[in-house]
């Protein structure tokens, strides 16, 4: 009862981008092409990276926007792996994430989820980089606004990037719903105080850090589902 | 000639503890003991998920000692790995961080190395584990003092844990000498201002984060050779 009547006041849910409604490994088709039979090493590697890179640059006081953070680990993952990637390749690679794949019930999941709320965006990604993402997969519209980390220099999972939130929608912070399929970005924002989704799409291990999710999920299509049976 | 001159005003140097001077992967065995045949994995994946906790921990302002830090890491391993871990296992594990194996030429390098200069340990460890892993490996003696990073509480590679060892030793930056061969450490140290020696055990890929070492040697046999040439 108390769940439902939490649930009842959500103004807004907040998107997380990659790998969440974007497919990051959509780039092994691209890394494929490039590399035959290295394609999934390359790309994960790459992931892994990018993600590392965000944490330490931020540890560091060094923020660099997320396009050199992803250009920077794509340099070390061909290193690391022994692959010469020529400069138009590396362009190559790297502008794939202009157009990565949605995941497939994702236009239509988030169609559902913005009859009863404000949907927004909040990444690590620049402001470039998820205005090229959402247009070519046609999702614009949907959503209010696309927040970057950029406004604050640092990446998730610091606090000041989940309290542009709240910020930016004008909302206290239990009324916003955070989705996330990236383990470490619910633990940061379920520590933030928000509500928080998280979109297990792999069967991925749980974090271990001791901030749960509140609901778990396979898709978005799942979470549309329990949210209309919530506040029915 | 003005690399030669800088050496000649090294007054100290400063080591990471584990993976520099410790031989973090000597809990393979542990590991191998309690989960034949999935010793390496286990190590291998609660060494990365260690530093991985550490970093988001610090990132969102809720640092936990390295302790804990390393129980949860042990934890979220054997979780991911499906191994069923009891009480006693688990304790056993975590304690063979207080007695990991020394690198076989640390003790005589760093003998060499404590002739000209103070030398200390500025680690990610609690003060308790620190204490007990430097006298299990019979080095108390040749260091001036154990830093941890519970002084300032976050962890590496935040400029603050690199700014005690000016602190504590009452030197300049520029007078203090970096040691680790962890390149997130180097790059994090290097950022800061300090002159930084890379010990490239395994001939791993370089950090690409834009602040490479000053100086790089596979063992401390050799970083005592190079030191003993240029301020000979």
């Amino acid at each position: 009862m108390s769940e439902r009547a939490g649930n009842l006041n959500l103004g807004a849910l907040a998107f997380d981008a990659y790998g969440t409604l974007f497919d990051v490994h959509s780039v092994v088709a691209a890394c494929e092409a490039a590399f035959p039979s290295r394609g999934a090493a390359l790309s994960r590697l790459w992931r892994d990276k990018q993600l590392e890179y965000s944490w330490l640059l931020s540890l560091m006081d060094r923020y660099e926007d997320f396009w050199a953070v992803t250009e920077k680990a794509l340099r070390y993952a061909c290193q690391h792996l022994g692959l010469a990637c020529d400069a138009a390749t590396h362009t190559r690679l790297l502008e794939s994430y202009y157009h990565l794949a949605a995941y497939p019930e994702v236009p239509a999941a988030l169609a559902r989820l913005a009859v009863n709320r404000r949907l927004v965006i909040i990444s690590n990604g620049t402001p470039q980089m998820l205005a090229a993402v959402t247009q070519a997969t046609g999702l614009t519209a949907v959503f209010d606004e696309l927040i970057s980390v950029e406004a604050v220099g640092v990446y998730k999972p610091s606090p000041r990037v989940y309290a542009l939130l709240p910020q930016r929608l004008g909302m206290p912070t239990e009324a916003i719903g955070f989705v996330s399929s990236n383990a470490f970005d619910i633990t940061g924002a379920k520590a933030f105080g928000l509500r928080t989704y998280w979109v297990n799409r792999q069967d991925a291990t749980p974090d271990g850090l001791g901030y749960p999710p509140d609901i778990v999920v396979r898709t978005l299509t799942e979470l549309a589902d329990r949210l209309d049976a919530e506040e029915a």
